[in-house]
């Protein structure tokens, strides 16, 4: 009986598309429900047009227009002045899953799997049936292509429904149109909201957004410079795996063991890679294709023995402290704003940068906990807050000393926005919708020493408001009574009433006061707090 | 410049194999770290295992041994009864990621997508390079085949490194032993903790488990019935999409539009088939293959006009009440147990079933929230707790009317552990990892239900135990002054002081309330309770 059964399994045994993975996996892709797959779209589409403008030096301008079709069916259009896509390639980029350019490099993007934009195509087809349309020109010397591309499911290739040339009249550019199911809700997880996050943390960006209501929002660039380039870097020698290391080893082209360590890794000069070949008992001079799983092992033990500098950190490009400032102020009317971009740090190789903003008071509701902006990559993210290792860090990190309140490991409540933005080569999300960071140990510890920054900085302003509010409650105070004491003192000491009241309103410099109160500024750090501060820290 | 700039970038696109998707993206898979790398090696391995025996009607007898080969270093064996798998079978189930005979089929499995066993493999290549050791034999009239299996990455296909027959004593089975870097500690998400809560939920298994510390641990079976086969279902037509219904059309061998809705669907017989066609304007007698897109579209309106019984439910195989009970029976000592299964429901097409059951009292802790145990399809679910729509359900159940204290919209507090099971023929889980379920409204709107008929059980125990609690303490309180009464009344009607007093011993009746308080049972429903919970109920 047991023999037929195992033949009877085998007969089932099929090989699964990716396609039809994420066909029946849709909710891992960002496509849960009709409001969150409006976003995505849109989402991938930009993603896409800024980071390609980018690697092209042009300053984006990206057009999105979302037009109501007919009751919960849209179509989105996505249109930019980007580099344009070369004909073969359009196909396989917007309808073959896994298929990119940035997967197999280690460079701060905003896409990074390949994944994103062919999801968009896959959802439509599922809910509307219909192929996507795309329009690509890569210059005026070239003619525009437009297809119409469905996915085979089956197979994960593209299938052309429709291929020719059009009078585009672009002279360069990419746009995108897909009609989908979906539903369009204003509100902090809408389109609306992701656009203008991203004109926030996108400065060189500008956005022409027409909504189903037939708005019509801009938002120009406000500066004409390109974020600095980031680079792209080879791996770090301390954050490569033993399997990762022995694929390396077989595909490498080097033919020493000491230059597959310079040519392969960042950070490995001639003489570190000595050093870490002694460290490992191994010969420099070995050939890598010969190094067997044990000596792969000694290599590593090598390399874990051997002090490399940490990796490059020309690779990142950080929205920088004054920017994103100037970002929060452009949306938030408040009392104190302040900005922090941590050095860079590492997790797993991959060096990465921790920013973190805080604006106070003014116009921010002080009831309820504090809003929380995120960002990866220049990306605003909008879904799942509370799987989020931002969002852990913020509730980890004791606000009380700042002067926030809050109850255990919860995030802190007060009139208070927290953003915070993580640029990395590889950022690590917790599912393919890239909704959420995961929970690494390094990056939360990064994002808490970012936090406990403008923490201390808060701090400070909030102490010394409350500090100037009681210093006026006392001055009011002794105010009232001051004619009464001038009256005795002048008794006592023979002086003018008049001189001595003159003298008193000196001493208690009731203008002075106000100003700190007003500004909140130039305020010296208060020994009691700063000790209280380490001290929570320390305890953490 | 821009066209440049195509041609450079279109020398970037790459094809990604899914493999080394999930090699930079374990995390997805449950490999985010080490502890929890080793429970989901054994999960995965466990799961196939059982899997495997129902199918072949085999009584499971799964052996788990855990051994530490070096500091962070552990060996994994995991070896079962089975059916075995053919020979040419065994590389690409154990090193292909994306192959399985559960995913092309709508049946209640642990297992669904055909990535976690080669998940294993791949993160055990990873860490310590190491080929997976596979030992598969389907009869005593076979030879047992003994594979090393691992993954090449850059085409997720099998690398066979030694391949042979072995003298295997086992008549039948299968054996799968990895090494990977892993955590071995103790408490709620260790692999100690899921052997045991799949026990508690798989009655008719035999698990004998060697922990890393050589501790012997036998969990036997205590029913030699195995659980009810889960038979494979079409799928029902309120849940399939467009996208999904025009692949199903151009894929069919039927030759009319009523033989395509008879055979492809559940539920649909002629006369329904007949009416779907009338409702969507179309003929039954159509070629399938010649359904335009808009005719297509026209077909989904006709499913949803016509009125479809729902899927079957002899699909369904769930733990029952009974033995939910007894389960938490063996594992918790509490005072007051309640279970119940809900009726089979449907969600995009897919029928599910929902059970619940609660332990209330006893040597529960009564500080702090409930403890929650969550299970899908018999499989207990350790990690992501938070993420969860189980626990959701929880939290937005009105708990305060059953009598458990809680905050708003968060988990209660008091000495109560609930139990959630979801049973369905394809669990949406919110990650490849499968740690939680997805939030779609039909299931939580179950759950819920589930919860509140449990809710109202232990709530009819509780109020009683307060009451008899109250009535005893009245009791004491008159037995006090029961003495003078009993003279007074003497003195006034002229009886025996001895009689008076018995009879008032036997008016407040004591014993009775005692009994009571101790079994809490027999209750009849209070009304003013039963109101107060249908309007909380009704309130959300």
């Amino acid at each position: 009986m047991g023999e037929e059964k195992a033949y009877e399994l085998a007969k089932k045994q099929r090989e699964i598309s990716i396609a039809e993975f994420f066909e029946k996996n849709r909710h891992l892709l960002g496509f849960d429900n009709k409001r969150k797959a409006l976003l995505t779209a849109v989402k991938e589409a930009c993603d896409n047009s800024l980071d390609a403008c980018e690697e092209a030096k042009i300053l984006p301008e990206v057009n999105v227009e979302l037009i109501e079709m007919a009751e919960e069916r849209f179509r989105v259009i996505v249109e930019d002045n980007g580099p344009g896509i070369v004909k073969e390639q359009i196909p396989k980029v917007f309808a073959k899953l896994l298929y990119g350019s940035k997967f197999h490099h280690l460079q701060q993007k905003r896409g990074q799997q390949g994944i994103g934009i062919s999801a968009a195509v896959l959802y439509s087809q599922l809910t509307t049936g219909k192929p996507a349309r795309i329009t690509s020109r890569i210059g005026k010397n070239h003619p525009a292509y437009y297809y119409e591309l469905n996915i085979d499911i089956q197979s994960n290739k593209p299938e052309i429904v429709k291929q020719e040339t059009s009078d585009w009249e672009s002279e360069r550019g990419t746009k995108i149109e897909v009609e989908l199911e979906a539903a369009y809700i204003k509100g902090l997880q809408s389109v609306d909201e992701y656009l203008k996050q991203t004109a926030i943390v996108n400065p060189h960006v500008t956005i022409i957004y027409t909504s189903p209501k037939a708005e019509h929002i801009i938002y120009s660039r406000s500066t004409e410079q390109l974020p600095t380039e980031p680079k792209e870097i080879k791996p770090h020698p301390y954050g490569v795996e033993l399997g990762l290391l022995m694929r390396m080893l077989d595909n490498t082209e080097t033919r020493t063991l000491q230059s597959f360590l310079t040519t392969e890794f960042s950070r490995v000069g001639p003489e570190t890679a000595k050093e870490i070949c002694q460290n490992a008992a191994l010969l420099p001079s070995m050939k890598p294709s010969e190094v067997s799983r044990q000596q792969a092992e000694k290599l590593m033990e090598g390399i874990e023995k051997t002090k490399i500098i940490s990796p490059p950190t020309d690779c990142l490009s950080p929205i920088t402290e004054q920017l994103l400032e100037k970002g929060l102020k452009r949306v938030i009317n408040a009392e104190f704003y302040c900005s922090t971009t941590r050095p860079p740090a590492v997790y797993r190789g991959n060096p990465f940068v921790i920013e973190a903003a805080i604006a106070y008071g003014g116009e921010i509701p002080a009831d309820g906990p504090v809003t929380i902006l995120r960002f990866a990559n220049r990306v605003p993210l909008l879904y799942q807050q509370g799987a989020c290792s931002m969002t852990e860090s913020i509730a980890k990190t004791s606000w009380k000393p700042y002067g926030l309140s809050q109850s255990q490991n919860s995030v802190p409540v007060g009139p208070a926005v927290i953003m915070v933005h993580m640029a990395s080569v590889w950022v690590p999300f917790t599912s393919e919708a890239k909704e959420a960071l995961a929970h690494y140990p390094e990056i939360i510890k990064e994002i808490k020493l970012a936090l406990q920054e403008c923490g201390r900085k808060i701090g400070l302003y909030i102490n010394k408001k409350t500090k100037a509010t009681r210093q006026l409650e006392r001055a009011n105070l002794f105010e009232t009574y001051m004619p009464e004491i001038a009256d005795s003192l002048s008794q006592l000491s023979g002086k003018k009433k008049e001189t001595i009241l003159e003298q008193l309103t000196r001493m208690i410099n009731k203008p002075e006061i106000k100003k700190q109160l007003e500004q909140g500024e130039n305020v010296e750090f208060d020994e009691k707090m700063k000790l209280q501060v380490e001290k929570e820290e320390n305890e953490e």
